[in-house]
């Protein structure tokens, strides 16, 4: 494993030993105060080459371990990571760029990006011994823990607003997990969730809540890059929630250039539905000289797994897109529909609308001309679209209705 | 890539030259006249070593090329195959096993096992120069074509019965499929795609229709077999529909022990639900001497995936078997209802109900007997939960519901 060197709030840069704190900066609190956890990249740099990690013969995040702050031996036998990066060249070529490469995170085993966060963060648990992990979230982080937590066999709590959909919580309890359903908002979830962690130990891999969901998340930038066989593509765009996947990707790139393994990071693009841009505004406000904070807004947009109110990595994800020297973009609901579908019908990957509006934010970002002609964009998917077939069922299209008989589907071809 | 030397029928054994026929035996006919790819296994051994395949670098079933008819160059870029084999030591303690190990095959690119047969029978159409893939299916089958085409760029007409499911079909079209809705039943939709086939050119990728189909297949026994160091388990248990699935995997490993890669053969064992067991009953007319055809008869499961009535590849899949000195076996609808819930509670992975029955049916042979104490068994998880929440939903359980409030959280614990 890594060995980190340093936890150092985000926001007022206090250091903290290793593991002295599980989440936040005593002072920051939880929104200002993420953690960074730091390694000696220099000694890395020295003890690593570019072909160390496919040495491991790891075929899962683990194959970073040493970029890692928990050892292997305290991972879960489920296979996180090391997801499939797509060309398409045809698509690139159409969209007037020289590379187009898709990131499929729906082939993770809860079929979403989260399970990079909770493959690190369920190791830490380990590490930390704590006795069980518990989140607040209705959605993929939820199915995630409940999915990882039976693999490794320790409990899982979960809270969810008592208004959560049944469907939505039926595959936490088949995983086994227990599910509070409580009465009231999503905010009175969340705040029930930390007390609980506090009262009894549990960890807390909610979103934006410990610094090892952002060491789980940067894994997907040293896969692309050892995938693209030591190269960086000039773009990176991916969808945008609660902050801490993009946050992640910006962080594992910077550390590629921190080790040497590359010249620069890309220019990282987040896009949210315009409905729930929290990030987006934040953004701008501190583009031009404000506070990032507070950043809670309304949240509508039927891509659900990015309809946040309330992001928690917001402080981090901006601040980290501005070192990219990248930037947000928002997008309609009517857009990401779109794009569930060309998503599918043009590059074969099958998404769910929240996961497809990076694909809606590409076209909208290669349209203004902010990612010009004949660069190369890697684009990341972070969720399965059987997630949410309601997306494909609006991506519309029709059957052919025909009788049973050749000549129909000849007569139907010739149209 | 592998050359065939000779397409052999399954049936009369008349021997075909390699691509001369695309389907069946002439004179047997698509039902028994099922082809064989046959290899020059004993050149195979000599140029191959079980170290060969790792040295590809590649993390699909192409890592296998050399054993597959179908050259690398005519692979569409969707990583098939390469699945997760998760050990879950615990749970093979439990039911006194040495070990449980779980082919976890819902992470292929559209969630199921299919994606090797289409991975295989797409390069196939590519290198036979057909202009479109077709099949007659409504469920995993169509998906995996449908998004195979997709990414290739080439046409896909997919047949279903009217009577279809909108919400089965609509992830077709979003991956821009032309599906057909028959006005009849799902043998009028098979008719009238083997008509297609024939009139227009396409490649019929159908279960049990073209031998590329058993090529893809079999890689998950090769799989297995590296992901175990070179060994084989002493038994495979895998759920049974068409039967494509359990003659692929028989065969691979059939195909290692002709390399000199392993010295045997698991046993393989089939699992049909109650109420679809054609292939279970036409095993037991094979095994008193009688014949294995006609097979057809009512399917009436919840298990959706396996739920076949004409099982097409029933002759394969039966003699198949028979050689590795396995079985086949039922379950009820309710064993695989808590299949779906002891496979993602214990195991962690979340199956579609016609998966789980895979490991409803190792429960059943180990009661029975048939798979004795302190063997090492391989579950093969064919379809993603996702795929069919039904499963989920009727597994069951309850979320607590409670006031947010954190002494209501303690009561609960302490009951």
């Amino acid at each position: 494993m890594g060995e980190p060197t340093v936890f150092r709030c985000l926001s007022c840069g206090r250091e903290y030993g290793p593991w002295e704190r599980d989440y936040h900066c005593e002072r920051c609190g939880p929104l200002k105060g993420g953690l960074e956890v730091l390694y000696d990249y220099g000694a890395l740099s020295r003890s690593l080459s570019p072909y160390s990690f496919a040495q491991t013969k790891r075929f899962s995040l683990w194959r970073y371990e040493e970029l890692l702050p928990v050892g292997y031996e305290y991972a879960v036998d489920l296979r996180a990571g090391w997801t499939p990066l797509y060309s398409r060249p045809e698509l690139a070529a159409e969209l007037g760029l020289s590379g187009l490469w898709i990131k499929d995170d729906s082939l993770n085993p809860t079929a979403s990006y989260k399970d990079r966060a909770t493959a690190v963060a369920i190791a830490a648990a380990r590490y930390l011994g704590k006795s069980a992990l518990t989140c607040a979230s209705t959605g993929n982080t939820a199915s995630s823990v409940a999915g990882f937590c039976a693999a490794a066999g320790i409990p899982a709590y979960i809270f969810v607003p008592a208004s959560a959909p049944r469907p939505k919580i039926a595959q936490l309890l088949a995983f086994g997990a227990t599910v509070f359903a409580v009465e009231g908002d999503y905010s009175d979830a969340q705040k029930l969730c930390r007390e609980a962690r506090e009262r009894f130990g549990w960890y807390d891999r909610s979103d934006g809540a410990s610094p090892m969901t952002i060491e789980g998340n940067k894994t997907a930038a040293f896969e692309i890059w050892e995938q693209l066989g030591g190269e960086v593509p000039d773009y990176v765009v991916v969808s945008v929630g609660d902050g801490s996947i993009i946050s992640g990707i910006c962080k594992g790139f910077w550390e590629l250039v921190q080790l040497g393994f590359s010249q620069e990071s890309p220019r990282i693009y987040g896009v949210q539905a315009e409905g729930a841009a929290a990030v987006v505004h934040a953004f701008e406000r501190y583009r031009s000289g404000g506070r990032i904070l507070p950043a809670e807004e309304p949240a509508k947009t039927l891509a659900d797994s990015i309809g946040v109110g309330s992001p928690q990595d917001v402080v981090r994800a901006v601040k980290y897109v501005a070192q990219t020297d990248g930037g947000f973009i928002t997008v309609s609901d009517q857009e990401i529909i779109a794009a569930v579908g060309e998503l599918a019908r043009r590059a074969g990957v099958f998404a769910e609308p929240a996961a497809a509006a990076s694909y809606a934010g590409l076209l909208k970002l290669l349209r203004e001309g902010t990612i010009p002609e004949g660069t190369r964009v890697a684009l990341v998917v972070t969720g399965s679209g059987l997630k949410n077939p309601e997306g494909a069922l609006q991506a519309g299209g029709e059957p052919i209705r025909i009788p049973p008989r050749i000549e129909e589907v000849e007569k139907t071809l010739e149209l």
